[in-house]
């Protein structure tokens, strides 16, 4: 087994450690320089989640019309039903259980008859994982429609990105790509088959996942799948200060994504660079995880995936061929193109 | 003194007491019907925030831009400080110590530039009060700019808006009527003063004012002034069953807004229901604060405004008239009109 890499270099200051991207460029100038955490702040920037004394656990999930989603492509209750669903997936992210929601929508003019559809959706991701909406604010938009979505959770013991270390085993759940999938028949003008769109449409935090991870296994690192599996891995590598080396026969892409992507090879890119399937990530030692107890108890496969060495960044196995290094390539919402 | 109004009825159901309002009755319509609270939620939907086990207090708080502000009335910037000002100003209404702000920005696509701006005024704004940015998220918009912040704040003891008994006496800090005196000077082609300016586009969230109040004085009841004095008063009268008698000759307006309006009704009539003054309203016994003090430590004036009655609702009593029914009328940000 080749080293992908060189060792990691220092952690460059306090900022929060994310993986490559303009979006984070960003988010990174904003947050850093700010100096010491309150020390009620247990878990601050860079993480799924910030975790607050008495164990609070606090994501905010951010979707706009016409750069996340299309309203062509949703019903209304899945444009609620999603974002609600992305924000959750933020706890899962992190092994806490979901306790509320606040949500923020500002909807199309003219549109008003639409807006308790939207609501409908948010209030059932938020039951279906036990969660109460607890408050929000609405108005009226003169462009498109914007959901903000914070989620509460309660943890006594987050996972966060920085456990990771080599020799580890890295895992998702699921299947990957699909959500990338449907876009990509949508932007042609084409219809998703109807698994590839419910991946989309209806992504499901994988609350109950997670929760029966963290009370089973000893994990390392854990994850949302929201930028692609080659941009979350990286803000494992990152924040653990390691490399993850992929195994690329090994990663699980969307029944029938292949079909309509043309290959395996085409899928596999969504998989990578596509986001937000909201999948978990996650890192456990050497010796794993019981993945028939798991599929007995969640319902959903866990697929081993890759391992971590010594180095940085994320590398991607072929067989026959020596590690390549592969880029973030997540979508990057401040590059303003369409979705 | 006449009694304003009949007694309060019973309290329908068990949804948040909010006063009226379109705005009102579809968050109602959202939040109502989920049933029970989550025993770790102490204070849900209905309150300036929500109060969660451990003493956590949490609020958001949505700008969109052409709806709550347009964009060549105010520096980047004050949209960024304005915003976050306007969250933290609720944790104010609770008498909570802020803590941190996440925001989620969406910025309109082409004038990223004006992005750091944005990001460097909401820092200005948490910094203020002691507050740090803990994180957020960032997008392009096809339209408006948009922010949502979600402020974070710690109290023991949260003032509601539930414990006002007739006998009671309500007072406000500051001045009002400012924010909407710039609004109205913008939207007639005019340029506001610069203190009146000001008072929209830089509120001053009465942190300091609202911990003095809660360490010195008892307070029956505390919200922010965000929908007009009519309509906030409206909620501490439907939150508590009670009726509120403001008395129109003690309530204080921005200095030179009745030289702007063309005379002292007109800047009463913003006071009451322009909004977004972000001044404090809270209710104490018959025993009052001693405003020397208050004004000393605090720098602001603190002016008795009205007091408590049975019955229910909002009334102005003019001098030698009986008391007159106030609707809420303030904005109501889903009738989809310009600010």
């Amino acid at each position: 087994v080749s080293a992908p890499g060189p060792p990691a270099p220092p952690t460059p200051g306090s900022g929060p450690a994310l993986g490559a991207g303009r979006e984070f460029d960003a988010i990174r100038r904003w947050i850093g320089g700010d100096g010491d955490l309150p020390a009620e702040v247990l878990v601050g920037p860079g993480d799924d989640a910030a975790v607050l004394e008495g164990g609070w656990v606090v994501s905010t999930d951010l979707m706009v019309e016409d750069v996340h989603f299309r309203a062509a492509w949703l019903e209304p209750e899945e444009v609620g039903y999603r974002a609600t669903a992305a924000a959750l997936s933020d706890l899962a992210a992190m092994a806490a259980r979901p306790v509320g929601v606040f949500v923020s929508l500002a909807w199309r003019r003219g549109e008003e008859t639409s807006l308790d559809r939207v609501q409908s959706g948010v209030r059932e991701a938020a039951r279906a994982v036990g969660a109460t909406v607890l408050g929000g604010d609405l108005s009226s938009s003169p462009g498109p429609g914007f959901l903000d979505v914070v989620a509460l959770g309660r943890s006594d013991a987050p996972v966060l990105r920085s456990g990771a270390r080599p020799g580890d085993v890295v895992w998702v759940t699921g299947a990957l790509g699909g959500a990338a999938g449907a876009v990509r028949a949508w932007t042609a003008g084409e219809t998703p088959p109807p698994s590839i769109r419910l991946a989309f449409a209806r992504p499901v935090p994988r609350t109950d996942a997670a929760l029966w991870l963290a009370g089973h296994v000893p994990l390392r690192a854990l994850v949302d799948l929201s930028d692609g599996l080659a941009g979350d891995a990286g803000h494992v590598a990152a924040g653990s200060g390691v490399a993850v080396v992929l195994d690329a026969e090994g990663i699980p892409v969307a029944e029938g994504l292949a079909d309509l992507t043309g290959g395996r090879a085409a899928a596999l890119e969504l998989a990578l660079h596509g986001g937000e399937d909201y999948e978990l990530c996650l890192v456990t030692g050497p010796d794993g995880v019981d993945v028939e107890a798991f599929r007995t108890a969640c319902g959903v496969p866990l697929v081993r995936v890759g391992r971590v060495e010594e180095g940085d960044g994320v590398w991607l196995q072929t067989p026959g061929a020596p590690p390549e290094r592969l880029g973030s390539g997540g979508f990057d919402h401040l590059a303003g193109g369409d979705p």
